[in-house]
């Protein structure tokens, strides 16, 4: 265990910015429970996609944590002021690990074989980070992103996943041309979401294919809108004024729990 | 239409405190859209509880709205690096409005005839606006909260209700009491919401209700899950290592969806 440096401090700081989490192929994950999860999963996960770089924690967290001892990572001792300059969230907390990018891997044949999301232009990372949660609840172990959308490994999106991350594939791709590749197969049916759609309840879902969500303001692209075989549309109570929309973290865990409501045993 | 006074400028910022909301039985919305909604409201809707106090907004705002003069409250006219100022929001608005709490009015006989949210110690404000944006896009017109739930006056749940808090009655009570009080109706169902309750898609759900969800961390209490005619659960897929939990308003979402399903035509 080796006392946190100036320069690493400040290095870990730097990671704060998609263009040098980029450069380094590194990210920030904080946090008691979610550094234990990473813990466990590179110590006994066979496949474990997410590497350790270094843990920076304090005194009383390698005291409670001896088993974190175990890996061949770099340990940096620090004070509790020292981490709340370093943290990125509000409330700061008692351990930051440095984590390595994983090495993207889109199997298409894996893709092909259930049920997976994409997602075009999402901009907010409270939303990507729920999606991530809505899809390991439900065992949806694919994620497409284009590649505007908000980045995976910001330090937002990585905390509000609660760990989920860990348990679902997100793949920033030309998603106009994965989507293309996908609909190869006739048994894989692309659904499209928005207004004017048939009615989701009305609609038996097939056990192969993916179901897009467009941008918070703006939906699908019309491009995107056009390759669906299908658009589902969540029907809303009949109102004299109806509500302007539902966010997209919410239509997706109702279109997931729909799917999963007709595919479970 | 007068010019903003420093006075009132400190009075409006003094409403960013729930204190001063509470003294005042006034709150605050921003934004074009919304504002325009109140307008439209209080012109036009029977039965609109939300009265205006007043506007303050810059000239091209009030260019752009004449019929914002139809209405008898104040206006104040303003700069944008005035409104900035005063703006609660992260992006800043042209116009902010000063509206009046409404006398709090709980139907029971209302409440008894359909379906209701129940929520105890919701501490999220986006998670409550949330919340009350799904109610409206599902037709539940009443939501109750424990007296410790965050306030829907907080500037946060307002805005992120985006304009449904129009359209959904949330009452501040004493859960427990209510509860008791809808359960003597034996039609009316209490469904708590949790681990190892039935699978939410195997049940059938009663028409006439109150779904409770509990506390971001905690879930429900054990004081109040034990009023639960029938316990909800969401099934996930079946992992080695299953996920923490759902979002209370991603679970929220997905429980409306599921009686909307069963009882839209």
């Amino acid at each position: 265990m080796i006392p946190l440096s100036k320069r690493k401090k400040k290095f870990i700081r730097s990671l704060a910015r998609k263009k040098n989490r980029q450069a380094e192929r590194l990210f920030l994950a904080e946090g008691d429970k979610l550094v234990r999860e990473l813990i466990v999963h590179q110590r006994y996960k066979s496949g474990n996609r997410f590497s350790l770089g270094s843990i920076i924690a304090t005194d009383e967290w390698f005291e409670a944590n001896p088993d974190s001892g175990k890996l061949d990572i770099e340990f940096h001792q620090t004070t509790q002021p020292e981490l709340d300059q370093i943290s990125l969230q509000q409330t700061p907390n008692q351990v930051i690990a440095v984590v390595h990018q994983p090495d993207p891997d889109l199997d298409i044949a894996e893709l092909k074989s259930g049920l997976s999301m994409g997602l075009e232009y999402l901009q907010d990372p409270g939303n990507l980070g729920t999606i991530i949660r809505i899809a390991d609840w439900f065992g949806i172990r694919h994620i497409l992103c284009s590649e505007d959308c908000v980045e995976l490994y910001n330090p937002k999106v990585i905390q509000s996943t609660m760990g989920s991350f860990l348990r679902v594939n997100v793949h920033y791709v030309d998603l106009k041309a994965q989507i293309k590749n996908l609909k190869e197969d006739e048994k894989f049916m692309v659904y499209g979401t928005g207004r004017n759609g048939s009615n989701l309840f009305h609609t038996s879902l097939r056990e192969k294919g993916i179901i897009l969500f467009g941008n918070e303001a703006n939906g699908l692209s019309p491009a995107i809108m056009d390759l669906a075989d299908h658009i589902l549309t969540i029907p809303y109570h009949d109102h004299t004024s109806h509500p302007e929309s539902l966010n997209v973290a919410t239509a997706a865990a109702i279109l997931c729990a729909e799917f999963s409501r007709d595919h479970s045993k």
